[in-house]
C-alpha cells in the first residue's frame, strides 16, 4: 500500500483528536455509525485509492480522452477504478439514508476523499460530479425525477454533469442563451451550446445525466431568467430502462494543461443529430420551479466549492509527501563546512530543503484543517439539534466557503511548486509525478468560480450579509481559540497574541472598506482581502492544532508545533502589508486605464 | 508581424531614454556601431522572431524531440529558425571582433534577445548555449582550440553544450566522477556519464561541441579536482573538416514539463560505442589549465545566469501581452451595477482583471529593467575607460547576478500564472499559449543553479566578499536614485522615502545576519534574504523608470507611473515581514527534524 499520498496519522489527529468525530455519532442523523466505522472507511479508502486510483495516474495524463467525432473514449483504467469505487458503495457515501445513501457525515466522507484526490483527482472527478448532481436532485427535484435519476447515480451506474457555462457565458451565467421549449406532455425541448462541461461525454457509464441551465421563452434577462433541467444522454422509461438516444452530442473536447483524465467537453443540445420521439431537440425535465435554476446551483455551491478546496488539498498532499520521500532518499552535497571527501548526504539535511518541506506541511495540513472544519459545518448545518446552532453553522460556512475554495487552490499551487523545487531537475521531468500534480492543481483557482469571483463573493456578498453576522461569528470562534491558546502558554500564547492583533485589524479594515461608499471602491482590492482573510483563517486553524497538540510528546506533535511556528513566523505576517493596502483604500488597479498598458 | 511578444516601445524607453545606449557607441569597444544600428537590430529581431521562431512554438511542444536509440530527431522548424538566425549573423552578435564577432554591446544584444525568448525560448536555447560555449573558449582556451572550434559556432554551423552535471552530481559539481585520461599526443580520453545536458544530441547542426567537466587521474576530491575539456561529437581535422565519430553517445533523453523544444540528454562519454583512432574513449582537449574547470565555468556564470533571467523575462512578457490581448477582446460580464440587458464588456473593464494585468506589467517591465541593467554592467566591465570603474561594475554585477537569475524566474512564474488566470478556463487549455509559457517558465528557478543555490551565493558569498563591498556599491547606486527621485516630487518622492526605509533595514539585517556567528544560522533563511533583496532591487529600478518618466505626458508614461505606483504599494511592502524574520534570526527551518515531518 502506498503511504506517500496522505498522512493517515494526520487524518486521525484531525478527525479524532481535534474534531471529535465520535461526537457526530451521538447525533440522531449519524446514530447508525460508530467511530470505528469511520476508521474502517479511511482504511478502505486508502486501499482503494492506492490500488486502483494511483496506478493509472500517469497513464490518465499521457493517454488523455479521445473524441472520434461521435464518441469520447476514456482510458479504461478510469472506468475500472470507478467500478471499484461503486462496488464499495462510495457513490452513496454521503447521500441520505432515505434515498439509499450511507449518510456518512461530510467530515468523514471528506477525510476519506483525501485519499482519492491525492491518488488521482482526474478519476475522482467523475464520482464527485455524480454525487453533486444527485445531491442537487434529492434536494430540489420532484420525487418522480429523483426516483428515476438518482438511484443509478448513487449506484455508480450513471454519471452526472453540471452544464452551466456557454461559449459566450463563462463566469457570467446570466448570459446563457440555451433555450427550453415547453412541450404538451410536460417535458421540455432544450436547444443550445454549452462549454467547459466536465464528464460531458465518455464511455464509462451506462447513461449520463446532465443538469442544464436554460431559459424558458420570455424569461427575463439575467440570472432570474434561468431554469434548471435534467437532460439524460439516453432517455429513461418509467421502469428505469434506457430508451433511445436523446438529442445531446458534443462539438468537441478541450485539451487541457492538466487534470486530463477528466474529459472536458462542449456539449450541444438539440442540433437534430438525434430525433427522440421523432423530432429534434433534447428532451429535458424541469427541476423545481422555473427561474430558480441558479438558486438551486448556488444551494449546492458550498459543497462544490468545498470539493475544490479538498481536491486542491489532496493534490498538494500527494506532491508534498512524494517530495518528502525523495528528499529522504536522494544524496546530494554536504552540510556547510563538511569536506568533499565525506559521502554526500540526503538532501533533507539541507536547511533550505527542510524549509521547502516545512512550508508544504504548513500549507497542506493547514488546508486540510480548513477543509475538514468546513465539512464539519456542513454536518452541523443538517445534524445539530438546536435550530439556532444549525443556522449559525450555515452562516459561518457561507463566510468560509470562498476561503475554503480559494486558499487551498492558491497555496496548494505554491506547495506543489515547492515539491518540484525539492526534486530539482528531476521534478521538471515527467518521470516523477510532482509536475503532473502541479498542472492538475492549476485548475483549482479557475473552476467553480475563479479566484476573483470568490473575492467578490466574500467581500461583496458574504461580509455584507445580515450586517456582518458571518464575520462576527467567525471572529467569535477565533477569539475562543485565542483564549484557549493563552492557557496553553509558551509559543501558543505568542501565536495567540499575533493572531489577535491581526483579527482586530481585519475587523477595522472591513469597516473601513464598507465605509468607502461605492461598490467599485470597496471591491477594488477584493482579492487582497480574500487572501488576507484566508491566511488569517488558516493561522487560526494552526493555532487550533497547536492547542490540541498542547504539550504532548512525540515526533508527530513536535512536527505540529514546528509547523504552527512556521506558519506564525513566515506566513501570517504576510497579511500585514495587505491590510495596510486595504486600510489605505488603494485605487491603483481601479484607476489603471486600458491605454496605459 | 506579431506585436504581442514584447513591447517595442518599452524596449526603446529602457535602451534610449533610460540606459542611454548611444553613450555606449562613444566607447572605444563599441565605436563601430551607431545608435541607429541598435534600432535596426531590434527591428530585425522582432521580424525574425515573429516570422521564424513564434510560428512553431506550439509544435515544438507537441512534437518533442525523439530518441530512436541512436540518434535524436528534433522538429525541423527549429533547425530552420536557427538557420535564419545564423544567416542574420546573430550567433556572432556579442562575440569580439577579433574572433569575427559583431561586438554588439550586451545591453543591446540582450534587448534584442527578448524577442526570441518571448517567441520561442526552446528554440533560442540552442543558440544561447552555443554562444556561451564559444564565449568560454574565447576567454580561456588556447588559440589553437579557439581557431578550431569557435568560428563554426559563431557561424551557427556547429552547436555547443555544457556537460556539467552527472546522475549523482546535480547541484553538487564537486562530486563529478567523469575521468579524463591523458594520451601521449596531448589529447585526453574521456569516460563517464553526464546528465541534464541540453542540446546534448540532435540533428540540427553539423557538429556538436561539448564542454565537459572531468577529473584527471589523482585529482583532489571536490571542486578543485575538476578540469574542463572540449569534446566534439565528430573529430575535427586541422583544416577544420569533420572526421570520424567520437565516442560520445547518449543514454536517453529527459521528458520535460516544458521547454520541450530544447532536447535534454544524458550523454555517455567513452563507453566504446565508437572507437575513434581505433580505441574506445571520447577524445577531448583540455581547456586552459588542469583543476580550473569550475573556475572557467563560473567565470561565464554571470552571463549564463543573466541569460536565465532574460529567458524568464521574455517568457513572462509573451504571456503578459497575450493575456492583455485576450482581455481587450473577450466580452464577459458587466461593471458592477450595470443591468443584464446591457451588452457584455471586454474583461479588461473589470478591476480585478486590470489588477492581474498591472501586476504582470510591473513584474515583466521590472524584470526587464533588471536584466538590461545587468547586461549594461557586463558592458561596463569590459568597455569603460577607467579601470576602477570596470572593477566596480564587476563587483556590482557579482552581487546582482543571483538576483537577476532568481527574481525574474520567481516572479515571471507568478506573472505567467496571472496570464492563465486572466484567460480563465481558456487559459487552462492548450488552445492558448499561456499554459505553455507557464510550463516553460518553471525551469528557470531550477537550471543554472537552483533558487536555493542563488540564495547561498548571494548571502554566503557575494555579500561577504571584500567586506561587503558589493552591497555597499549597490546601496550607493540606490541612494543616488532616491536623491534624484526626491527632486521629481509627488509620488516619486513618496516612493523614494519608502525605498530608503527598506534599504536601511536591509543594511541592518545584513549586519545582524553576519553577526550570528555560524554559517548555518546566517544562511538559515538565505532564500528569504534573496527574495527580499530582489524586491528591493526591482523597486529601485521601478523608481529609476519613474524618474525617467518624470512629468512627461502620454499613455506610455502614465502607464510607467501607474506600474511604479503598483510596485511600491503592492509589492515592496511584502519584504517587511521577510526583514522581520531575518532580523529575528529565525531558526524554524534549521531546527526542523526529519522525523517530525
Amino acid at each position: 500500500m502506498t503511504s506517500n499520498l496522505v498522512s493517515a496519522r494526520n487524518l486521525r489527529f484531525l478527525l479524532h483528536e481535534w474534531l471529535d468525530a465520535a461526537e457526530l455519532t451521538r447525533r440522531e442523523r449519524y446514530a447508525d455509525h460508530a467511530p470505528e466505522d469511520f476508521d474502517a472507511l479511511l482504511e478502505l479508502s486508502e486501499q482503494l485509492a492506492s490500488e486502483h486510483f494511483a496506478p493509472h495516474y500517469r497513464a490518465s495524463d499521457e493517454q488523455e480522452p479521445q473524441f472520434d467525432g461521435t464518441d469520447v473514449h476514456v482510458l479504461p483504467a478510469i472506468g475500472e477504478a470507478l467500478r471499484r469505487y461503486a462496488e464499495a458503495d462510495l457513490f452513496a457515501l454521503g447521500a441520505p439514508a432515505e434515498h439509499g445513501g450511507l449518510q456518512v457525515p461530510s467530515t468523514v466522507a471528506t477525510a476519506a476523499s483525501m485519499w482519492f484526490s491525492a491518488a488521482n483527482i482526474g478519476t475522482l472527478c467523475y464520482a464527485f460530479l455524480t454525487q453533486a448532481n444527485a445531491s442537487l436532485l434529492m434536494t430540489h427535484a420532484a420525487p418522480k425525477l429523483v426516483e428515476r435519476f438518482v438511484p443509478p447515480m448513487l449506484e455508480g451506474r450513471w454519471f452526472g454533469t453540471m452544464a452551466l457555462s456557454e461559449p459566450q457565458a463563462g463566469s457570467s451565467l446570466g448570459d446563457v442563451t440555451t433555450r427550453a421549449v415547453p412541450q404538451s406532455d410536460g417535458t421540455y425541448r432544450i436547444f443550445g451550446n454549452k462549454m467547459w462541461v466536465s464528464a460531458g461525454d465518455h464511455d464509462l457509464s451506462d447513461n449520463i445525466v446532465h443538469l442544464v441551465l436554460a431559459k424558458l421563452p420570455d424569461a427575463p434577462a439575467g440570472t432570474k431568467g434561468i431554469s434548471l433541467f435534467v437532460v439524460p444522454k439516453f432517455l429513461v422509461a418509467d421502469d428505469g430502462s434506457l430508451g433511445e438516444r436523446n438529442d445531446v452530442t458534443i462539438a468537441g473536447i478541450n485539451h487541457k494543461l492538466g487534470s486530463r483524465g477528466t474529459v472536458n467537453t462542449a456539449p450541444v443540445f438539440g442540433d437534430g443529430t438525434f430525433t427522440p420521439g421523432g423530432e429534434p431537440g433534447a428532451i429535458g425535465h424541469l427541476v423545481g420551479e422555473p427561474g430558480r435554476g441558479l438558486n438551486y446551483m448556488f444551494h449546492m455551491m458550498n459543497a462544490a466549492r468545498l470539493g475544490v478546496g479538498a481536491a486542491a488539498t489532496g493534490t498538494a498532499s500527494a506532491a508534498y509527501l512524494k517530495s518528502l520521500d525523495y528528499a529522504r532518499q536522494r544524496p546530494q552535497g554536504r552540510p556547510l563546512g563538511v569536506p568533499a571527501t565525506e559521502p554526500q548526504v540526503p538532501i533533507i539535511e539541507h536547511t533550505d530543503v527542510r524549509r521547502m518541506l516545512l512550508a508544504q506541511k504548513a500549507y497542506v495540513e493547514g488546508a486540510l484543517a480548513l477543509v475538514l472544519y468546513c465539512a464539519r459545518l456542513l454536518d452541523d448545518e443538517v445534524s445539530l439539534a438546536d435550530e439556532a446552532a444549525r443556522a449559525e453553522a450555515a452562516t459561518l460556512l457561507g463566510v468560509l466557503t470562498p476561503i475554503v475554495k480559494s486558499w487551498p487552490s492558491q497555496w496548494g499551487q505554491e506547495s506543489t511548486s515547492l515539491a518540484i523545487q525539492v526534486l530539482g531537475g528531476a521534478g521538471y521531468t515527467r518521470d516523477y509525478d510532482v509536475e503532473q500534480h502541479w498542472r492538475d492543481q492549476r485548475l483549482n483557482p479557475i473552476h467553480e468560480g475563479t479566484h476573483g469571483i470568490q473575492a467578490l463573493d466574500l467581500l461583496g456578498r458574504k461580509v455584507l450579509a445580515d450586517g456582518g453576522a458571518g464575520l462576527m461569528l467567525l471572529a467569535g470562534r477565533i477569539e475562543a481559540t485565542i483564549a484557549r491558546a493563552r492557557e496553553v502558554g509558551g509559543r501558543a500564547t505568542v501565536h495567540a497574541d499575533a493572531l489577535k492583533a491581526r483579527l482586530d485589524r481585519v475587523g477595522e479594515v472591513t469597516l473601513g472598506l464598507v465605509g468607502l461608499g461605492t461598490p467599485e471602491k470597496m471591491t477594488a482590492n477584493a482579492t487582497t482581502y480574500l487572501e488576507a482573510a484566508g491566511h488569517l483563517v488558516v493561522a487560526w486553524l494552526w493555532l487550533e492544532q497547536e492547542v490540541v497538540a498542547g504539550a504532548q510528546e512525540g515526533d508527530f506533535y513536535d512536527g505540529k508545533r514546528q509547523a504552527a511556528e512556521f506558519f506564525f513566523v513566515s506566513e501570517l505576517p504576510r497579511i500585514d502589508p495587505m491590510l495596510d493596502l486595504l486600510a489605505a483604500g488603494d485605487l491603483t488597479s481601479l484607476e489603471m486605464r486600458d491605454a496605459w498598458f
